[in-house]
């Protein structure tokens, strides 16, 4: 019954119960368990969104957007089935403003689709997460990346957001000013939401200024701790880093076997300076000092795209050079903690792997204090999930008693739900109040942050 | 009954309804209407703000917090009496952690002793709302000033705020990390709620690195319109700006009058950089490159913090030369719009002024695209008052409709409340929504932010 009534209302081309589109929308990159919604929908305007969130209010069905399905939480899976809302065709650039220095999009434009379309302006929009993820997407699970020690998460990046609200209203969060001190934040509040409190329909983002000159280095450290040291020490100096990525030794040398790269098989650190020619020669150079005096090892500076673009490959191959192991599945953690708590985190969690039996790597945002785990499982021995699972369980435990996070950039969706409880307190009471004020019927995306 | 109550349980000594205390709590810096409450009451802990809140709740008293009383839109009024709570001996550094770059402080805690405490250790705060405001009350109303251009506003500085709600439960918002995905962000909803949602008792900020070196620069242009772009381009080259202020002719030649300089009389950019000494060396040269390619006139570079206190000491004495104008009261406008904007605002709020016959000023932070005017005023001359409102009245309505917001850091109060559902439309239910969730009784800063 609703969905003829969406095929009626939207149009029989953007309304699908396809076998291939149902499985499309029934997962994403994580390991969670795939769940096929009864009926997908493509949107193309805000009105589409309204008429949608009509029908399902009208017949009680779950609501579940989905932006290109490149989360790590399950935030798109549809774990209650109902409409699977896909934004591929609500990509447009509505507004852009060099001069301002922002730009109004639509939920479906992706990151790179963004990039490409303000960087002959010589404006950037840096927030990196790794995939070429939606800008909706990236809003709904306040993404941030490699780039966040310098510019914030995505949180910090929204002027305004136009949601609709599950009963029907359509809102805007804030202005297009650079500030505001008027009225409530709701801006942040949607930030990170994944769709549970209304659904985004067009978002104004801060733009950047593209520096004139990047230089990246990489070296290396006897412990961990030194690591951690040395970034602070760089946060300290007040270099505004533009990236600042820890790999522990372990993972370079897994890097190294797979790829056949040839990097010190040292914990690691690897390094981006960015701003005009001279300031960032001058703090390559003091960085240097700075890192000399802290014992630092095979300091090597790239100075030109190339071999940059080569490093940062090293960098995101470590990732895939686990993922491409044939057979295995993997989990990952996404703990963000105190810089100071980072070192005993990090050894923590590589003696988790090692207790584990299983092979594993581990590699961070050292900026941010925020770091990742991946490890890897047969889930055909019996056991091995379990233990992969252990180690994801353990770290967030205690990422969260040093006062740090279980979830830096990844979200909340369904695996970091059991530990919102220990993370939130009695503020977790409060954001159920507000889900219910949002969402009384819970159809917006039910079953992702709370648990049930 | 109720203030026998308070005294039992707080001690006389930390209990006032003196009639100096009574006035003290009456008013802020804002030409509102001074209210004096019935009683002042000084918590030293947390738990005395859950038990002022225990019995404002009982016996349905409103509850006003106080930081310092430098206020600009009549926050700390109560203007439906009861409680007014001052946090003066709330003041203690609660945990300092250099190496994070974070501390947590009680709300009463200036902004002058956090840089006193913080700054030996090479770290500062950097917001600058120019009085030396408490940092509970900054947290309230998500205050920013000159260095917003580089490091964002009170909001962007929280990593977790404590606060008591009117129920009398206690909740943490953030955590000790630098970023989170973790549930909603709570965070923000507090920053800008000027006590409306719940008492805060506890606040983590992040610190930056004091840079190594700063230098000023000021220089002059013919028009607001090539200030801007002025403005713009720096933005747009990269270079991280601490400062950039404007202030119109007609400011620059009340200052030179009131205070004996001999500022160019132009419309002026005030500058400031600061990071290491060669990047600060090159930027302040690719900014004078820069602006002359632009026409910009009268370049003056001061390199020494003496010359530099000099400038900036004249660019404060731009409101102190108006207010000292013996027996005039003022009216200020904070707007905040796209820098696209600013001139034709910065036009129009000339042209306001002049149709007045007033005197008035111009000064904005104008990276940010946020400006103020300041219009004196003779209560006793028929007319004159309700002149002044005027040019305030019609400038918010403007920046408003260009997409802008009536204020831009000083907070909504009494005095731009009646601007809120033109701002925000739709989201202004969504906002009543959510004070009646956080305070169904109305008891918490009643009168504040919403018109009643």
């Amino acid at each position: 019954m609703y969905k003829q009534q969406l095929i009626e209302k939207l149009g029989k081309e953007n309304v699908s119960q396809s076998e291939s589109e149902r499985y499309r929308h029934s997962h994403d990159e994580s390991p969670h368990e795939a769940v096929e919604p009864d009926v997908v929908c493509f949107p193309t305007s805000r009105e589409d969104v309204e008429v949608i969130l009509e029908i399902a209010r009208t017949y009680n069905i779950p609501v579940t957007p989905f932006g290109t399905g490149s989360g790590l939480e399950g935030q798109a899976i549809p774990v209650q089935k109902g409409i699977s809302i896909n934004f591929e065709n609500m990509n447009a650039i509505i507004d852009f403003s060099p001069e301002d220095m922002t730009i109004t999009v639509q939920p479906g434009v992706t990151r790179m689709q963004l990039n490409k379309y303000t960087n002959r302006h010589g404006l950037m929009f840096p927030i990196d997460p790794g995939a070429d993820a939606s800008i909706g997407g990236m809003v709904a699970t306040n993404a941030s990346g490699t780039t966040a020690v310098r510019y914030g998460a995505m949180k910090d990046q929204l002027l305004d957001v136009e949601v609709v609200l599950a009963d029907g209203r359509v809102i805007h969060t804030g202005t297009h000013a650079k500030k505001s001190s008027s009225g409530y934040h709701l801006t942040s509040l949607f930030a990170g939401s994944e769709g549970t409190l209304g659904i985004i329909t067009e978002i104004t983002l801060k733009l950047h200024g593209i520096p004139e000159k990047t230089i990246m280095a990489r070296c290396t450290f006897d412990s961990t701790e030194n690591c951690a040291i040395a970034a602070q020490t760089l946060l300290l100096s007040g270099i505004p880093m533009m990236r600042m990525e820890l790999m522990d030794a372990a993972s370079i040398a897994e890097v190294n076997l797979q790829n056949g790269y040839d990097f010190p098989i040292k914990h690691s650190l690897f390094l981006e300076f960015a701003g005009t020619e001279g300031a960032v020669t001058e703090e390559v150079a003091l960085a240097e000092e700075l890192l000399n005096d802290l014992g630092c090892e095979n300091w090597t500076v790239a100075d030109n795209p190339t071999e940059q673009k080569e490093i940062w490959k090293a960098r995101h191959d470590l990732s895939l050079s686990f993922v491409h192991t044939s057979g295995l599945d993997e989990v990952g953690a996404d703990v963000c903690v105190p810089i100071s708590r980072l070192p005993e985190l990090i050894t923590y969690a590589r003696q988790l792997i090692g207790e584990s039996g299983l092979k594993g790597g581990i590699w961070g945002h050292i900026g941010d204090g925020n770091f990742h785990t991946i490890v890897m499982f047969n889930s055909k021995m019996e056991g091995e999930r379990e233990k992969a699972e252990y180690t994801n369980e353990a770290l967030a435990k205690r990422a969260i008693e040093v006062g740090g996070t279980c979830t830096g950039e990844h979200g909340v969706g369904l695996g970091k739900r059991k530990y919102q409880e220990q993370e939130h307190g009695v503020a977790l009471d409060v954001m159920k109040s507000i889900k219910q004020l949002f969402d009384p019927q819970g159809i917006l995306n039910p079953g992702k942050i709370f648990l049930p």
